[in-house]
């Protein structure tokens, strides 16, 4: 049996993507990329090239755990990891080592989102194993570093040192400033974090332990995990651990965490520019969901229609026309972030499955 | 037995108010106005105002028999006329009249098109008997005239003799160039042609025999009508018809042509643009089709969604977004008259039954 263990992230609630991703079904259950399989689906099927399907899990909301046996029916129901309530990265990935160092202790672990676009996938999986055997050896927190392209201030960057490689990460910076995010990328001095981790389950239980005591304690019963009495003490004490990310909750403080560079081509598919930026486009930069639509004067622009409806549309430059779950969006491209406030102060007015 | 008969032409192909409008169901079976009912069976239930259901009849291409009779159920297969080929308004009025006149030799008549909009229908009615009064009594040809608003370069105007009433018709110009339109608008002289026609059926005909002799002569077989030879006789001699309008083949003819002007409200509704001005709307000059559609920095546009679609929209001004038989338009209002040449060079790319 393998040491090698995947967790796959797939509890996200779906605010991005809207209209087409809802609550009820959000984006890493969709296939946003039109390759006929949905997100979550691309990334399981990407980690088969790494590791066994029985290594591979899968941690939702609990609300999710259907859509995610749907989707992957060929993984077992052990293998979908529920959370009782949503708390964020930090309670998740304690709960998956926990559980993870439980079943085999020496379980090398790989933490994946479920909603990623990886463009080079045999890159990404020798960058992974790259990873794996690193912390395989050493007691080390290795989260995958993305070569920035542009000053893109919805990411997170990493300062790392670089005379040794895997590279010891110096200091995160959030979300950062546009100028500063410039000179960021400028100075050569940082990557995008991709919010994917390597580690041993056992030194991510270690790190809890030292870094975040509150989740520790509350999840810290080794002997309860896969029995029959998880389900109920993950009921009573996972909705009680606070509400933080594993950046702010470990990484921004463990000493030893390490960065290595990934040039797999990677975008977090955040935003539907994101989508746009990534896909495949006229030469007026306009991507497009089916080949029936016919576009005049239009430019930079994403049109995302089910197939069976034909565009017609002139006149339009960086827009998004969105028409899914019943709900045309029709907005500038570069004004995105206002589609979550608009659709907030909405709620009362549009029917709650369409949200 | 009323001596009053209404003939509604509704043999139009509707390549107009494309996506909703196609040819396999023009715009006249459409709900355009959002009332619950068809331009056509409005049309229909407003001239039960002015004469009994016997006396309508609808005229119509026979590949729209069965859009008619579904939609006006109450009404004989006889009220029905089928044109067996579309050879424009000329023809289809000459049929009509030889007829109505070998039905009833007194047949005073109005012909009027089943997609106008009319908002005042009492002032309409009122308007309409006051022609027929005159026809009654006169060898007239009587159009309705309107009061013109603004210098529209799609309607034909009427120039008339002011001192007589009804007004003796001087000159018919079609769709005028902008500044020649101003001008005519200025001038107090002018209204527009509604293509409302009022007259004795005997009187067509006899204009017929007078100033369209290629129609009269393949047509003039009086006791073929309302016999069971009609729709053979039919078949064999419309199509060999000239394609021609009305107005070219009479009115512009004719020295006994009348106009009454009518302040009813009218639009021929002959562009989305058209109903635009006439619909209700939002002080920022939106409309819509239904509430559930929510605009922000959005003016003088006309959103058109079906009642499930929920529409969220940003940033447009002076467009058209319609959805409608699985297409979407989004388009420029000032440029529609360019829709149809588009849609014209899409026709191999676009399932035939969305033109």
């Amino acid at each position: 049996m393998s040491n090698i263990y995947v967790a796959i992230m797939a509890g996200g609630v779906g605010t991005r993507f809207w209209p087409s991703s809802t609550s009820s079904k959000p984006k890493q259950f969709l296939d946003i990329l039109g390759t006929g399989k949905s997100l979550l689906r691309s990334t399981y099927e990407r980690f088969l090239n790494l590791t066994p399907k029985e290594n591979i899990y899968i941690v939702t909301n609990r609300d999710y755990i259907n859509l995610v046996s749907d989707d992957i029916p060929e993984i077992s129901e052990e293998q979908i990891l529920a959370e009782p309530s949503r708390n964020n990265t930090a309670p998740c990935i304690a709960y998956t080592s926990f559980k993870l160092m439980a079943l085999n202790s020496n379980a090398n672990l790989v933490i994946a989102p479920s909603d990623h676009l990886i463009l080079n996938e045999n890159l990404f999986i020798e960058t992974i194993k790259e990873g794996l055997n690193f912390t395989k050896k050493n007691d080390a927190l290795v989260t995958l570093g993305i070569q920035p392209t542009r000053p893109d201030i919805g990411y997170g960057y990493i300062q790392f040192e670089k005379s040794q490689y895997p590279h010891k990460v110096l200091k995160f910076t959030e979300k950062p400033q546009l100028d500063i995010a410039r000179s960021m990328v400028e100075s050569g001095n940082y990557l995008w974090n991709a919010g994917i981790f390597i580690c041993k389950a056992s030194d991510m239980v270690k790190a809890f332990k030292l870094y975040s005591t509150e989740i520790f304690d509350l999840l810290n019963q080794p002997e309860i995990y896969n029995s029959p009495l998880e389900k109920r003490f993950l009921e009573e004490k996972y909705p009680l651990t606070p509400n933080i990310s594993v950046d702010y909750a470990i990484m921004e403080k463990a000493p030893n965490v390490y960065t290595i560079p990934g040039a797999f081509g990677w975008s977090d598919l955040g935003t539907w520019a994101s989508l746009h930026s990534e896909m495949e486009k006229t030469k007026e930069g306009n991507g497009m969901s089916h080949p029936q639509i016919f576009l005049e004067n239009v430019q930079n622009s994403l049109i995302k229609l089910p197939n069976k409806i034909t565009g017609v549309i002139r006149g339009l430059e960086n827009f998004l026309v969105i028409l899914d779950n019943d709900t045309l969006l029709i907005w500038p491209k570069d004004q995105e972030q206002e589609i979550k406030s608009l659709v907030n102060s909405l709620k009362e007015k549009i029917p709650s499955h369409k949200i």
